[in-house]
């Protein structure tokens, strides 16, 4: 199958003459998610993993990926006749180091314009031109040949209250043109999904777990234009959209848009996020502010009817996560149970609550060995039983009217060994003295991570993964510009100063290859604490309100002050959570939140 | 006098048709100190403290500079007719702010193009541009009107020899060439005077305490041209510099080899650094890559001899130190002294070490309220008694042919109390916390300072200066690209990553005004530890050797693991300096080094 779509790819690249096409993971606005539509590097090479990017060349075809997908990859690519490069691995070259080796003097680069950003379209552009080449950049030849193909993602859309949202779209829409004027831009592009969704106090489901509408949008002192798909528009938006003022284009016509603007007009955009063809739809003439949407900021600092929300969403998360807990060890050993089961019984758990709308990810359920995989997601071909033994990660959220929810906790299911218990409180000192900390208004993620890494890092120890990144509002549960890091990437925006109402992740984990993985993750919302002579000091008001399995802790491997965190938190959760349980649940939960 | 000399520059303006002339501290290298024959600035104003910025227009007259100055700048500048302005104060404009406000249409704005860096007489070239106005930068008006201005320093230069150097000229050139490789330059421009003398192992005398030689350096492929002035080449260094194929020129030509480079050269440079005359010397067709010299990186990571070097010059530095506190407990009380009369005495025994050259900076003791000022340094007027009680705050270093030592220590000279103690013991803590942290390569300063932050910041206490900075090799005793800071500053380049052989104070403080200052200083040099699945580990090595005063500790108030580890710090300076003490001053080197 793959084989012969190779086969018709390369006859399209033939007739335009082109050597090399390259179908990344990607929609038309960088999102970290796609929907279906958009999934032509699935299509072209079989891979159905998240991330990836395929090269085809008349006689080669390649798939990068990275290591949480080697294995999967290697399965699905067989037979497929495309390479797998593996991402990160000594002598394997990146897709633009292959790209520069095999292109051959005056050859054709391709890709569809919209799903590459200008930055990396740049790039190509470079390796294109040292060779006297070129690119070509009009059509999507995925689909010319994709037959069946999805249509473009067109859910219905629905508006945010402002009980919900806390901010009207009229004092976000003068907020950013406040800051349109400070950088002396005429015209600001959006097309950043999540900042679009944000600015309008609009959700739709365009993308899976990400309710997002698909569409562009054009901002300028006087008048707000959505690129949006006439069919999406309901009249109760229409009138919504009329009262803000705000008129709608059909989506496609945003790069005819662009390609009229008037001369003498200044864009703010950010080149990293919008795409190659917007940009280089851009007019001689009119120049470019290229910097973060001030939107970025804006949404990532909650307010605080936001904030009273997220504190009510997270308390039905935990009422779910809660039954979760008390089912799972009061059953485990007793009835079957697997690790889609399991999940299937906190999705239930969730659907109950009031107010809940979707997950916010793909919950990932991975007994003993599996916890081990970073970004496990049972299938029915992976799916074990569970046993009164060992550990089950359960990392799992869930969006609600009142915000987004994400939480990991690691349960013991029976015994543990004297390892699993010094690694489980390990974990769980790095999460509660993260969130423990105190710090000057100053600070980002990138000061405060070695907190969280102190615990692993005195031991030779360490975690692979950011200890936390921001969070949306009914948007993607993955959100910049903050996060908790201590590697500098210029390309990853997580490390802005931690603003009140921010509210970042705090998910240390360990991983055992081949046995388990442990990992305890709360939210923690950045709050103003003392303001005195040394400046604005900050706190974190955990919202996350389950407890940290206590079957798992060994006590003297804590500090006292350690012991102090666990038990004051455990504390706060009783708090919070005893008036939703009686009976024999609110025992279980007195007990597993009493003071070690 | 000020007045008077006011009027001279004014009558140079006028005849220039310059309404606003600036007179920054500065020589022509962007140094951090100045010698004399640069302080045009205390020159026309009087004032003699070591920062601040001169605006004199037609009518007016303005100083600015920061916090620590206020009152000596206020006292200073009276009957000078020179308007004091506070950095940083509410209302108060900066310099660009006042002469952006205060320019005229068409008026021109002068300074010397020799000591203003390129960005910011770019920044006054648009200030002016937007008035129509010009620049006028080609003389030194100061010059012009300065009687009896002391000569350019010329100091003796000597050549560090490669046992103290540990890599040769040669070596280093071959290194700074393959940078300039990578990055296609071909022309290498050195303004640094601390690059320079490490790139050549030279070294001089030409800034107080910092023993640089005033030049330039160009360096090609194949030649290396040292801007120098003749004098003080001597004929042992004409043989050296023969046999590393290194050539010179008289100092001043430098601007006109930079003014006849050829079309088509491809410059290195650090516009930061360079002045803005060299800068705009550079003819039209030549191609400038700005970017830190590579020789900063370079310098900053001490090779394995000058490693073993600088722990030789801690030892000898810790015998003056420690003899000194031996002179001072056992005195104070019994024999007048003053804050000069003991940093007199401090000097005194630097001196008597082998290899000892001068000390690296101005010492602060401050006795104490004066501990409590940022910068104070004793002089006759402020000098005041030493009595036994509270507590002495010595900050001093010295340059030995091992390296430079640079070493706090706060002294209780007699009774203290609660709080005192208290204070003293919180300051030990952050400094033993982060001598004691492993971290994983990939950490920079930014990443780790918070763990010297925390035992303030957990109660609503900070102090208000960097936790630590990069020391040079007999070269400034502050030298970056590394520190501990949490504030990410981008005009101060301090968050290197942390490399093996980088070395780095530890000094957090507290500072009470008007009553006492406390600061411990340790200078930790980083180093490789363990090498696993995780990456490379790295941890420091604490090379000052002197014990910090138990008498000031209260050790309840230090967690178990923070009392273990300054008696582990303590038993390593009692085994690494008993060896040089014997009779009464061991026995008070074995009390002061005692576990508690």
């Amino acid at each position: 199958m793959i084989p012969e779509r190779l086969t018709r790819l390369r006859a399209e690249m033939a007739k335009r003459n082109i050597a090399i096409y390259v179908v990344p993971t990607a929609d038309f606005h960088e999102s970290e998610y796609v929907g279906e539509y958009f999934k032509a590097r699935k299509y072209m090479t079989g891979f159905t993993g998240s991330a990836g990017t395929a090269v085809i060349t008349m006689t080669e075809a390649g798939l990068w990926t990275d290591a949480r997908y080697f294995l999967q990859a290697g399965k699905q690519l067989e037979g497929s006749t495309v390479t797998l490069y593996k991402m990160g691995e000594e002598g394997v070259p990146t897709v633009t180091e292959y790209i520069e080796k095999t292109l051959k003097e005056g050859e054709v680069i391709g890709f569809d314009g919209r799903v590459i950003n200008d930055g990396l379209g740049n790039r190509f552009a470079e390796i294109a031109k040292a060779k006297n080449g070129s690119l070509y950049v009009e059509e999507d030849l995925v689909d010319l040949i994709w037959e069946d193909r999805p249509n473009l993602p067109a859910e219905p859309v629905w508006i945010l209250e402002e009980k919900y949202a806390g901010e009207s779209t009229k004092s976000k829409l003068e907020r950013v043109r406040a800051k349109m004027e400070e950088k002396k831009a005429t015209i600001h592009l959006l097309s950043s999904l999540y900042d679009i969704a944000w600015l309008l106090n609009v959700r739709g489901n365009d993308i899976n777990y990400v309710p997002v509408v698909l569409s562009f949008l054009a901002l300028t002192k006087d008048t707000c234009i959505w690129f949006v798909q006439e069919k999406v528009l309901t009249e109760e938006l229409r009138a919504y959209l009329d009262e803000n003022k705000i008129t709608t284009r059909p989506y496609e016509s945003f790069y005819d848009y662009v390609g009229n603007l008037s001369k003498g007009e200044v864009v703010l955009l950010n080149k990293n996020v919008v795409n190659y063809r917007v940009c280089h739809s851009i007019p001689e003439g009119v120049s470019v502010v290229n910097e973060v949407d001030p939107t970025v900021l804006m949404k990532s600092i909650k307010n605080e009817i936001q904030v009273a929300n997220i504190r009510k969403a997270h308390e039905k998360d935990a009422v779910a996560v809660i039954k979760f807990m008390y089912w799972l060890k009061n059953n485990i050993g007793k009835i079957p149970m697997t690790e889609i089961s399991a999940s299937d019984y906190l999705e239930e758990m969730r659907k109950e609550q009031d107010g809940y709308l979707e997950l916010s990810f793909d919950t990932i359920c991975g007994y003993a060995a599996h916890g081990a995989i970073m970004h496990y997601a049972a299938t029915p071909e992976t799916d074990i039983p569970l046993a009164p033994e060992g550990f089950l990660l359960v990392d799992s959220g869930g969006h609600y009217y009142e915000g987004t929810t994400d939480i990991t906790r690691t349960f013991a299911l029976g015994p543990l060994t004297d390892e699993m218990k010094a690694d489980f409180t390990r974990v769980c000192r790095s999460n509660i003295n993260l969130a423990a900390t105190k710090f000057l208004h100053g600070c980002s993620g990138l000061n405060l991570d070695v907190v969280a890494r102190e615990p692993f890092w005195e031991v030779g120890l360490d975690f692979k993964h950011g200890t936390g990144h921001g969070v949306g509002y009914i948007l993607n549960v993955h959100e910049g510009p903050n996060g908790f890091r201590y590697k500098q990437t210029p390309d990853r925006s997580e490390g802005a100063i931690l603003e009140e109402g921010m509210v970042t992740t705090d998910e240390p984990g360990i991983y055992i290859e081949g046995k388990y993985g442990i990992r305890t993750e709360s939210e923690l919302v950045c709050r103003n604490g003392e303001k005195n002579e040394f400046g604005q000091f900050m706190y974190f008001e955990n919202v996350t309100y389950v407890p940290i399995d206590l079957d798992a802790i060994e006590p003297s491997l804590m500090t006292e002050t350690e012991r102090k965190r666990l038990n004051d938190y455990h504390a706060m959760v009783y708090k919070t959570m005893a008036p939703y349980f009686e009976g024999e649940i609110l025992e279980f939960l007195k007990e597993y939140t009493r003071a070690i």
